[in-house]
Protein backbone atom coordinates (compact mmCIF):
# COMPACT_ATOMS: atom_id res chain seq x y z
CA UNK A 1 0.00 0.00 0.00
CA UNK A 2 1.23 3.46 -0.97
CA UNK A 3 -0.31 6.42 1.52
CA UNK A 4 -0.99 9.40 -0.79
CA UNK A 5 -1.43 12.90 0.84
CA UNK A 6 -2.61 15.49 -1.54
CA UNK A 7 -3.81 19.14 -1.24
CA UNK A 8 -5.80 20.61 -3.67
CA UNK A 9 -6.12 24.56 -5.42
CA UNK A 10 -7.88 26.28 -7.56
CA UNK A 11 -5.72 28.21 -9.80
CA UNK A 12 -5.66 32.00 -8.76
CA UNK A 13 -4.67 32.56 -13.12
CA UNK A 14 -3.85 31.30 -16.09
CA UNK A 15 -0.23 31.10 -15.37
CA UNK A 16 -0.39 27.29 -15.80
CA UNK A 17 -1.24 27.01 -19.67
CA UNK A 18 1.75 27.81 -20.47
CA UNK A 19 3.72 25.25 -18.80
CA UNK A 20 4.13 21.62 -18.76
CA UNK A 21 2.63 19.14 -21.54
CA UNK A 22 -0.97 18.19 -21.68
CA UNK A 23 -1.77 14.97 -21.63
CA UNK A 24 -5.40 13.37 -22.32
CA UNK A 25 -6.62 11.27 -19.34
CA UNK A 26 -9.56 9.60 -19.36
CA UNK A 27 -10.97 7.84 -16.19
CA UNK A 28 -13.99 6.25 -14.70
CA UNK A 29 -15.15 4.01 -11.89
CA UNK A 30 -16.34 0.98 -11.01
CA UNK A 31 -16.87 1.70 -7.76
CA UNK A 32 -17.22 5.93 -6.56
CA UNK A 33 -18.36 4.76 -2.84
CA UNK A 34 -15.81 6.63 -0.60
CA UNK A 35 -14.89 3.67 1.33
CA UNK A 36 -13.88 1.48 -1.50
CA UNK A 37 -13.04 3.37 -4.65
CA UNK A 38 -11.58 1.41 -7.74
CA UNK A 39 -10.86 3.67 -10.12
CA UNK A 40 -9.91 2.93 -14.13
CA UNK A 41 -7.56 5.60 -15.65
CA UNK A 42 -5.77 5.64 -19.12
CA UNK A 43 -3.27 8.35 -19.24
CA UNK A 44 -1.82 9.02 -22.35
CA UNK A 45 -1.32 5.42 -23.78
CA UNK A 46 -0.85 3.66 -20.30
CA UNK A 47 -4.16 2.33 -18.14
CA UNK A 48 -4.30 1.54 -14.19
CA UNK A 49 -7.05 0.08 -11.92
CA UNK A 50 -5.86 2.44 -8.43
CA UNK A 51 -8.05 1.24 -5.28
CA UNK A 52 -8.69 4.00 -2.47
CA UNK A 53 -9.82 3.54 0.94
CA UNK A 54 -11.27 6.06 3.31
CA UNK A 55 -9.42 9.24 3.29
CA UNK A 56 -8.47 10.37 6.92
CA UNK A 57 -7.70 13.92 6.75
CA UNK A 58 -5.51 14.57 3.74
CA UNK A 59 -4.56 10.96 3.83
CA UNK A 60 -5.66 7.93 2.22
CA UNK A 61 -4.73 4.05 1.27
CA UNK A 62 -3.87 3.66 -2.32
CA UNK A 63 -2.86 0.55 -4.54
CA UNK A 64 -2.35 0.72 -8.10
CA UNK A 65 -1.84 -2.02 -10.63
CA UNK A 66 -1.26 -1.87 -14.59
CA UNK A 67 -4.63 -2.98 -16.77
CA UNK A 68 -4.24 -4.26 -20.43
CA UNK A 69 -5.49 -1.37 -23.14
CA UNK A 70 -8.42 -2.93 -24.11
CA UNK A 71 -9.62 -4.39 -21.01
CA UNK A 72 -9.27 -0.07 -19.67
CA UNK A 73 -11.25 0.84 -22.74
CA UNK A 74 -13.71 -1.61 -22.17
CA UNK A 75 -14.31 -0.68 -18.34
CA UNK A 76 -14.66 2.76 -19.39
CA UNK A 77 -17.21 1.87 -22.20
CA UNK A 78 -19.50 -0.52 -20.72
CA UNK A 79 -18.83 -1.10 -17.14
CA UNK A 80 -18.04 2.38 -15.43
CA UNK A 81 -20.33 4.57 -14.02
CA UNK A 82 -21.55 7.58 -16.43
CA UNK A 83 -20.84 9.94 -17.07
CA UNK A 84 -16.75 9.48 -17.05
CA UNK A 85 -14.45 11.65 -16.45
CA UNK A 86 -11.78 13.46 -19.08
CA UNK A 87 -9.35 15.84 -18.60
CA UNK A 88 -5.99 16.87 -19.82
CA UNK A 89 -3.40 16.99 -17.02
CA UNK A 90 -0.15 19.02 -17.08
CA UNK A 91 2.87 18.17 -14.95
CA UNK A 92 4.55 21.52 -13.42
CA UNK A 93 7.85 21.45 -11.34
CA UNK A 94 7.71 24.49 -8.80
CA UNK A 95 10.28 24.24 -6.23
CA UNK A 96 11.07 20.83 -5.75
CA UNK A 97 7.54 19.72 -6.25
CA UNK A 98 5.35 18.57 -9.28
CA UNK A 99 2.33 20.02 -9.42
CA UNK A 100 -0.41 18.15 -11.40
CA UNK A 101 -2.81 20.59 -13.03
CA UNK A 102 -6.13 19.05 -14.41
CA UNK A 103 -8.11 20.96 -17.02
CA UNK A 104 -11.68 19.40 -17.04
CA UNK A 105 -13.13 18.69 -20.54
CA UNK A 106 -17.21 17.36 -20.75
CA UNK A 107 -19.75 17.87 -18.42
CA UNK A 108 -16.71 19.23 -16.21
CA UNK A 109 -15.69 21.64 -18.65
CA UNK A 110 -14.37 25.21 -17.01
CA UNK A 111 -13.08 23.45 -13.72
CA UNK A 112 -9.48 23.77 -13.46
CA UNK A 113 -7.81 21.62 -9.62
CA UNK A 114 -3.88 21.95 -8.99
CA UNK A 115 -2.89 19.14 -6.83
CA UNK A 116 0.23 18.49 -4.99
CA UNK A 117 1.49 15.09 -3.29
CA UNK A 118 3.50 15.48 -0.26
CA UNK A 119 5.30 13.13 1.55
CA UNK A 120 3.60 13.99 5.08
CA UNK A 121 1.01 16.11 6.33
CA UNK A 122 3.19 18.66 7.50
CA UNK A 123 5.25 19.17 4.87
CA UNK A 124 6.16 22.88 4.04
CA UNK A 125 6.29 23.52 -0.06
CA UNK A 126 6.25 26.65 -1.89
CA UNK A 127 2.81 27.71 -3.69
CA UNK A 128 3.45 28.92 -7.81
CA UNK A 129 1.98 32.81 -8.20
CA UNK A 130 -0.43 30.70 -10.30
CA UNK A 131 -2.13 28.64 -7.56
CA UNK A 132 -5.02 30.26 -5.54
CA UNK A 133 -7.40 28.87 -2.87
CA UNK A 134 -6.99 25.53 -1.30
CA UNK A 135 -9.91 23.35 -1.43
CA UNK A 136 -8.52 19.93 0.10
CA UNK A 137 -11.61 19.73 1.73
CA UNK A 138 -14.43 20.09 -0.19
CA UNK A 139 -15.93 16.54 -1.35
CA UNK A 140 -16.78 18.48 -4.39
CA UNK A 141 -13.97 18.32 -6.19
CA UNK A 142 -13.09 14.41 -5.58
CA UNK A 143 -13.03 12.94 -9.33
CA UNK A 144 -15.64 10.32 -8.11
CA UNK A 145 -18.26 13.10 -6.75
CA UNK A 146 -17.55 15.20 -10.38
CA UNK A 147 -19.52 12.12 -12.18
CA UNK A 148 -22.63 12.75 -9.91
CA UNK A 149 -22.79 16.55 -9.24
CA UNK A 150 -20.51 17.84 -12.56
CA UNK A 151 -19.06 21.41 -12.60
CA UNK A 152 -21.55 22.63 -15.18
CA UNK A 153 -24.48 21.90 -12.74
CA UNK A 154 -22.88 23.77 -9.73
CA UNK B 1 -12.40 -10.59 -22.06
CA UNK B 2 -13.92 -13.76 -21.50
CA UNK B 3 -16.98 -14.48 -21.12
CA UNK B 4 -18.34 -16.77 -18.57
CA UNK B 5 -20.95 -19.65 -18.96
CA UNK B 6 -22.08 -21.03 -15.53
CA UNK B 7 -24.92 -23.64 -14.35
CA UNK B 8 -25.59 -23.81 -10.37
CA UNK B 9 -27.43 -26.33 -9.02
CA UNK B 10 -28.03 -27.81 -5.26
CA UNK B 11 -26.61 -31.05 -4.01
CA UNK B 12 -29.31 -33.92 -3.95
CA UNK B 13 -27.30 -35.95 -1.72
CA UNK B 14 -23.51 -35.99 0.06
CA UNK B 15 -21.96 -37.97 -2.69
CA UNK B 16 -19.54 -34.84 -3.66
CA UNK B 17 -18.12 -34.50 -0.10
CA UNK B 18 -15.61 -37.88 -0.53
CA UNK B 19 -14.22 -36.14 -3.51
CA UNK B 20 -11.53 -33.79 -4.32
CA UNK B 21 -9.46 -32.02 -1.99
CA UNK B 22 -11.21 -28.71 -0.46
CA UNK B 23 -9.03 -25.29 -0.79
CA UNK B 24 -10.41 -22.69 1.13
CA UNK B 25 -11.65 -19.64 -0.53
CA UNK B 26 -12.01 -15.95 1.15
CA UNK B 27 -13.73 -13.43 -0.96
CA UNK B 28 -14.90 -9.98 -0.94
CA UNK B 29 -16.32 -7.34 -2.62
CA UNK B 30 -14.87 -3.52 -3.31
CA UNK B 31 -18.31 -3.56 -5.62
CA UNK B 32 -21.25 -5.92 -5.64
CA UNK B 33 -23.41 -3.58 -8.08
CA UNK B 34 -24.57 -6.41 -10.59
CA UNK B 35 -23.39 -3.98 -13.43
CA UNK B 36 -20.17 -3.92 -12.47
CA UNK B 37 -18.90 -6.23 -9.73
CA UNK B 38 -15.17 -6.18 -8.46
CA UNK B 39 -14.19 -9.19 -6.35
CA UNK B 40 -11.39 -10.02 -4.39
CA UNK B 41 -10.37 -13.43 -4.16
CA UNK B 42 -7.81 -15.51 -1.87
CA UNK B 43 -7.82 -18.86 -3.49
CA UNK B 44 -4.96 -21.09 -1.54
CA UNK B 45 -1.85 -18.73 -1.51
CA UNK B 46 -2.70 -16.93 -4.53
CA UNK B 47 -4.77 -13.75 -5.01
CA UNK B 48 -6.79 -12.40 -7.88
CA UNK B 49 -9.02 -9.38 -8.66
CA UNK B 50 -12.13 -10.25 -11.06
CA UNK B 51 -14.30 -7.83 -12.49
CA UNK B 52 -17.89 -9.07 -14.03
CA UNK B 53 -19.97 -7.20 -16.28
CA UNK B 54 -24.23 -7.68 -15.91
CA UNK B 55 -25.18 -10.75 -16.77
CA UNK B 56 -27.39 -11.58 -20.03
CA UNK B 57 -28.64 -15.06 -19.53
CA UNK B 58 -26.32 -17.41 -18.20
CA UNK B 59 -23.30 -14.99 -19.83
CA UNK B 60 -21.43 -12.81 -18.32
CA UNK B 61 -17.55 -10.87 -19.03
CA UNK B 62 -15.55 -11.62 -16.61
CA UNK B 63 -12.05 -10.46 -16.59
CA UNK B 64 -9.17 -11.67 -13.89
CA UNK B 65 -5.99 -9.93 -12.96
CA UNK B 66 -3.59 -11.75 -10.25
CA UNK B 67 -3.62 -9.25 -7.15
CA UNK B 68 -0.30 -9.42 -4.73
CA UNK B 69 -1.41 -11.52 -1.12
CA UNK B 70 -0.70 -8.84 0.71
CA UNK B 71 -2.51 -6.30 -0.94
CA UNK B 72 -6.04 -9.15 -0.82
CA UNK B 73 -5.53 -9.62 2.83
CA UNK B 74 -6.18 -5.69 3.52
CA UNK B 75 -9.20 -5.54 0.83
CA UNK B 76 -10.37 -8.04 2.58
CA UNK B 77 -9.76 -7.34 6.20
CA UNK B 78 -10.38 -3.74 5.66
CA UNK B 79 -11.67 -2.16 2.59
CA UNK B 80 -14.27 -4.97 1.24
CA UNK B 81 -18.34 -4.73 2.23
CA UNK B 82 -18.37 -7.03 4.74
CA UNK B 83 -19.39 -9.39 6.01
CA UNK B 84 -16.13 -11.19 3.41
CA UNK B 85 -17.61 -14.90 1.72
CA UNK B 86 -15.48 -17.73 3.48
CA UNK B 87 -16.04 -21.42 1.75
CA UNK B 88 -14.47 -24.52 1.12
CA UNK B 89 -14.33 -25.54 -3.18
CA UNK B 90 -13.76 -29.12 -4.04
CA UNK B 91 -13.34 -29.65 -8.03
CA UNK B 92 -14.51 -32.65 -9.25
CA UNK B 93 -14.32 -33.96 -12.68
CA UNK B 94 -17.25 -35.90 -14.29
CA UNK B 95 -17.66 -36.90 -18.00
CA UNK B 96 -15.32 -34.48 -19.42
CA UNK B 97 -16.15 -31.60 -17.46
CA UNK B 98 -15.62 -29.74 -14.03
CA UNK B 99 -17.56 -29.16 -10.81
CA UNK B 100 -17.33 -26.61 -8.32
CA UNK B 101 -18.70 -27.69 -5.75
CA UNK B 102 -18.69 -24.71 -2.91
CA UNK B 103 -19.19 -25.53 0.98
CA UNK B 104 -19.80 -22.20 2.58
CA UNK B 105 -18.42 -20.88 6.42
CA UNK B 106 -19.67 -18.63 8.55
CA UNK B 107 -22.77 -16.92 8.15
CA UNK B 108 -23.57 -18.81 5.10
CA UNK B 109 -22.65 -22.12 6.71
CA UNK B 110 -25.08 -25.27 5.78
CA UNK B 111 -25.42 -23.60 2.01
CA UNK B 112 -23.36 -25.69 -0.81
CA UNK B 113 -23.52 -25.12 -4.27
CA UNK B 114 -22.13 -26.78 -7.33
CA UNK B 115 -21.31 -25.10 -10.43
CA UNK B 116 -20.17 -26.44 -13.93
CA UNK B 117 -18.87 -23.99 -16.42
CA UNK B 118 -19.58 -24.48 -19.80
CA UNK B 119 -18.19 -23.24 -23.19
CA UNK B 120 -21.69 -21.88 -25.05
CA UNK B 121 -25.08 -22.16 -23.59
CA UNK B 122 -26.28 -24.98 -25.54
CA UNK B 123 -23.65 -26.99 -24.74
CA UNK B 124 -25.05 -30.50 -23.45
CA UNK B 125 -23.40 -31.92 -20.36
CA UNK B 126 -23.92 -35.41 -17.66
CA UNK B 127 -25.19 -34.64 -14.39
CA UNK B 128 -23.27 -36.74 -11.14
CA UNK B 129 -25.42 -38.51 -9.42
CA UNK B 130 -25.24 -36.30 -6.35
CA UNK B 131 -26.51 -33.18 -8.32
CA UNK B 132 -30.41 -31.77 -7.84
CA UNK B 133 -31.97 -28.92 -8.77
CA UNK B 134 -30.36 -26.08 -10.85
CA UNK B 135 -30.75 -22.15 -9.33
CA UNK B 136 -28.66 -20.81 -12.10
CA UNK B 137 -31.56 -18.10 -12.46
CA UNK B 138 -32.35 -17.64 -8.72
CA UNK B 139 -29.64 -14.11 -7.37
CA UNK B 140 -30.21 -15.25 -3.89
CA UNK B 141 -27.54 -17.59 -4.64
CA UNK B 142 -24.78 -14.56 -6.28
CA UNK B 143 -22.01 -14.50 -3.97
CA UNK B 144 -21.80 -10.89 -4.15
CA UNK B 145 -26.03 -10.96 -2.76
CA UNK B 146 -24.87 -13.69 -0.21
CA UNK B 147 -23.31 -10.79 1.84
CA UNK B 148 -26.15 -8.71 1.79
CA UNK B 149 -28.82 -11.82 2.71
CA UNK B 150 -26.74 -14.85 3.99
CA UNK B 151 -28.10 -18.56 4.03
CA UNK B 152 -28.85 -18.10 7.95
CA UNK B 153 -31.65 -15.04 7.27
CA UNK B 154 -33.14 -17.18 4.59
Amino acid sequence: MGVEIERKFLPATDGWRQQGQPVLIRQGYLSSHPERVVRVRIYGDEAFMTIKSKAVGVTRGEWEYPLPLDDAQEFLDRLCEQPIIEKYRRRIDHAGFTWEVDEFLGVNAGLVVAEIELPSERQAFEKPEWVGVEVTDDARYLNSNLIRHPFSSW
